[in-house]
């Protein structure tokens, strides 16, 4: 039987994602067969910043795109190099020639410098398959599915409506099947019956059109996937996540700092609804030990078991 | 010696503190004596309704006030009592008849019921003291200030102001000490340099300023001890915490989700910044589990041993 092809995208060339892919190789090579998407010029670079040996199977993909390693750095050659990577990894998925994604982590400021405007490798998706991507973060004891995601924190309340988030969650259903989603409030207390916000309104009105729709599209589904609103800082205790896994937070930082509280080790990012499979790292670029042997190979190894899985 | 004496609030009848009180009060009256503001026949109910006995030295202070004790319920009597319990136990401690204050649960909406219009016991303070109380929980391991607290998220952004936050900073120093602490920004990513929001520039002139006041006014401190604006999403991540231990939060859920995550049975909250001390619980009523012989103690064992620690 042959292994699963996996398209590795490499992430900045200055950051954490070359040294991430030639170290934890000879274990992925095990379970699947990784296609990486860089240079071997640039990939012989970092080898030898790192005082590793390229292995004899490690293959590439090569871009054509001349770029030097400084590590640590933010610069507009490197942003234009993990955008080639990345979108080199979704043609071969696309044409077949790879199974699904694992992407290493870009800097978002290297993408603004190389004139790249999307905010990330969902909103990059999202805009190339014409699909509402969806964000969702974790490891088995917690998911975390963002609603809002890279947005200013003064546009996230008028972003919860009703129909919108409703939306969001039967797609969110259709793609995990999770059964039992606790969705969460806005507000501090979710709005204490309306003393400290209202938003709740618009989420409880969305739970139960959700709900509703999934029912009456006959999905196999025991019941009502999603309930709540839950108050926000209740939803990670250990008591609350003892029972309830598969949390939906209305913005980012009020899902992913508790997560990364949590399992920041262990976390890998999910985008679900699009027409391939794609899962990172949960982390960013790391330039502060970008090249120093430090890197951490946990969330990357989760994101390649968690993309297999989901094959 | 004679031990330290606590003013105890008994918190909302319905709900676990009574629970609380008579089931630590053992090990607390080794280490002070506590005052509980509340009247022998409402103890002696409450203790009928757990099957215990009251203990021959439990001190109370009467409220006069007539409650019936009905377990889970929101309730305006309900509301009320807590509320002039809470009342009494501030007299007992600015008559000096008490050293500090340690409160057990309100419940919010059965304040509302009772026509009292504060969001919870730090508004109070806030009012009564005419001083701007501030409101930090956590433990040893982890301290969490808000800067703002009970209020709707939609109005946060517009509170994040270099002045107000500045003099906020100074005071939470002058209050605790900590020459370490972490302020977080408003936005996901910190705001990644303005492309997700600009309140960071504001945290950052405030950081400023609040750094400067303070080496101006020529506090002991070594250096300067605010810095950020953090990433908040990292700023909990275990690797950040095993090196700083006190965060300002911006809003509510920014700090808390995460501390109740990590540390929710030892968590207390603590009103700084006022002419007396007080330590609370770090939880609700927990409704659904009053008289039932199933209340956490830890969190309340810790507001007392901090409120000893403060003194």
């Amino acid at each position: 039987m042959s292994l699963p092809r996996l398209a590795v995208s490499i992430g900045d060339p200055n950051g954490v994602g070359p040294e991430i892919a030639l170290r934890t190789h000879p274990q992925i090579a095990d379970v699947c067969r990784p296609y990486y998407c860089v240079d071997p010029e640039v990939m012989a670079e970092a080898a030898s910043l790192l005082g590793m040996q390229l292995p004899d199977d490690f293959t590439m993909v090569p871009l054509g795109l001349p770029v030097a390693i400084k590590p640590g750095c933010v610069t507009a050659d490197a942003g234009r190099y993990s955008h080639a990577s990345f979108v080199k990894a979704i043609a071969l998925t696309e044409a077949g020639e790879t199974d699904a994604i694992v992407t290493l982590p870009i800097h978002k400021e290297a993408w603004m410098q190389a004139g790249i405007t999307y905010k990330g490798h969902t909103d990059l998706l999202r805009d190339h398959f014409e699909q509402e991507a969806i964000m969702m973060l974790g490891c088995s004891q917690l998911y975390v599915a963002l609603f809002t995601e890279h947005v200013p924190l003064k546009e996230v309340p008028a972003k919860i409506e009703r129909n919108a988030l409703a939306r969001f969650l039967v797609d969110l259903y259709r793609a995990t099947g999770f059964d039992d989603m606790a969705v969460l409030g806005l507000n501090p207390h979710a709005g204490d019956n309306g003393v400290l916000g209202d938003e709740e309104r618009e989420i409880e009105a969305a739970i139960d059109l959700a709900n509703d729709t999934i029912a009456s599209k006959g999905f196999k589904c025991d019941g009502r996937p999603f309930f709540g609103p839950v108050v926000p800082d209740a939803a990670f205790t250990p008591t609350f996540r003892s029972v309830h896994r598969h949390i939906v937070a209305m913005y980012h930082d009020q899902g992913l700092a508790p997560l990364k509280a949590l399992y920041f080790d262990e976390s890998v990012n999910i985008s679900l609804n699009l027409p391939i499979i794609r899962t990172s790292v949960d982390h960013g670029t790391a330039f502060d030990i970008a090249y120093r042997g430090k890197a951490r190979l946990n969330s990357y190894r989760n994101a390649v078991d968690t993309a297999l899985r989901l094959l």
